[in-house]
């Protein structure tokens, strides 16, 4: 079983409501590999840094099981670099600065043993980098999973169209869902994005959960109520690890068991946002997963 | 068993991205009644109209098995008016005009019936006047449910405040809940309210669900997202309705059955805000109802 991660490895600042961080560690990347790694170990990272990236923090992703054989690292160059402002509404934010740095000419060449990887999630990306990443593979993975966001249809629909097209699960935030498919209520939405290609769509919803549609069924999965929200930086990639890195571990790519990895994707979101940066879903054991997976289930837990 | 609901009966104008609805029947009473006589025939109704309100409006309240003897009908007065409009995102909302007409002066003197009243749902209105049915009560009720909205938040906290320590359930949205506890997490604002009189809290998220609060314990109900919501005028008090009919059904006040009632509240709650004014929730069936139930309880079931 292996598991390819592919999206960003970047610094973030951030600030928000509580509090402001600094040229911190982030990237898509970063957070669906940690995340995932607490399911599974095989994971393999297909990314790109510049030579500021510290030593120590490649050392972390090694040490959680993440194969750096994919992670290209610029001489002379700098990493991607992400600026926001979080409001008191925390699902939204004002993006202050966004430096591409080593991403503008970022050309994914998989390693070998990366082309016949199980599992891909496709973090959010440039669309053509998720197709060219797709298009080295040599055999049909069990399950590809692919993020993006609304700045890819605001300036490459057709290219992202085109992977979407080629992708198992799509998960998109719910404005997303209703301006790609061009529907207002989320059920409409999820019907016509599972004509696009998906056989399954999740929404994230933020502080509001997140949805799993198939075919005509349609789960929910609540966030867990945080007394503190630090930073939701990083959540919904989060969420993803969590997702696919579930699915990896149990093998099970049915209805029934992308419900659950829904539940696991959220208990390690709510994780994330408790502190800046990775702080929140770095050290975490088994236990509190499993504990924090409880709190779930209490309070989705009715006899009808 | 006997369920006594006060609040407005009254007229609405009401426009949405779907339509126009003029000089409609609403008026949280009114729905109360109409989603908990789906669940219990011995209803009583305290509330005041003009005598311009239809007729036959009242001989369908009665024909759904509502006591009307608490109704007062003012001769040559109008009838409480509202006129709203709601935008695309149809949890907002702008409040257009406000005639308080009959309502006042309004003096809700129970019949001696109501007094013993086992259930109490004080539906939304001046929070003076849902004391002067709290002190009219002779035995203590089985349950009270309270209702209230912003608007009494910013106009009359201190009597406010004086009626919630004096009910068991408080039913609020989450800005309300946010306002009336002065904590922005739902979490901390649940933990404050719950120490201002009430046993229980349901905070109420529109489209994104239902919480219940009791205790350190919370349960989190979808609403059921719909192909179509027409006006979402009433969907609150719907809830309400349910939620209280249900309980009153079952004669199970237990934090266990509190859950169940508020799935069947959100299912009420789907009905009403499919159509315009009442028309959602005139002429449903048991059937309709309990397979719309059933749809709550696929989209939440998963085995952790």
């Amino acid at each position: 079983m292996s598991l390819l991660t592919v999206g960003t490895v970047a610094f973030d600042t951030i600030e928000t409501p509580h509090g402001k961080a600094e040229m911190v560690i982030g990237g898509a990347c970063t957070y669906i590999s940690i995340a995932a790694s607490y399911f599974t170990k095989n994971i393999q990272l297909s990314a790109v840094v510049g030579d500021d990236f510290p030593a120590k923090e490649l050392d972390y992703l090694k040490s959680r099981g993440v194969d750096l054989e994919g992670l290209q690292i610029k001489k002379g160059e700098k990493s991607f670099f992400w600026a926001g402002r979080y409001h008191t509404n925390m699902n939204h934010r004002d993006t202050l600065v966004t430096d591409l740095n080593v991403l503008a000419n970022f050309d994914p060449i998989l390693p070998a043993p990366y082309c016949n990887a199980e599992y891909v999630m496709l973090g959010n990306l440039t669309p053509d980098i998720q197709m060219q990443v797709l298009d080295q593979l040599k055999a049909k993975p069990k399950l590809v999973v692919l993020d993006t966001m609304n700045f890819w249809m605001n300036v490459a629909m057709d290219s992202l169209k085109k992977v979407i097209a080629k992708v198992d699960v799509l998960t998109i935030n719910d404005e997303e869902a209703r301006q790609l498919s061009g529907e207002y209520a989320l059920v409409k939405a999820a019907k016509v994005i599972l004509t696009m290609g998906p056989k399954y769509l999740v929404i994230k919803k933020g502080e509001h959960g997140a949805m799993l549609f198939h075919q005509n069924k349609m789960f929910y999965a609540p966030a867990l109520p945080l007394e503190l929200v630090t930073d939701p930086t990083g959540a919904g990639d989060t969420f993803a690890g969590g997702f696919i890195g579930y699915i990896a571990k149990t093998g099970d790519t049915s209805y029934e068991n992308m419900k659950r990895a829904l539940i696991y994707g959220s208990a390690m979101a709510s994780f994330c946002v408790e502190k800046f940066s990775i702080d929140g879903i770095k050290g975490l054991t088994q236990e509190r997963i499993e504990r924090r997976v409880q709190r779930f289930k209490e309070m989705m837990q009715v006899s009808l």
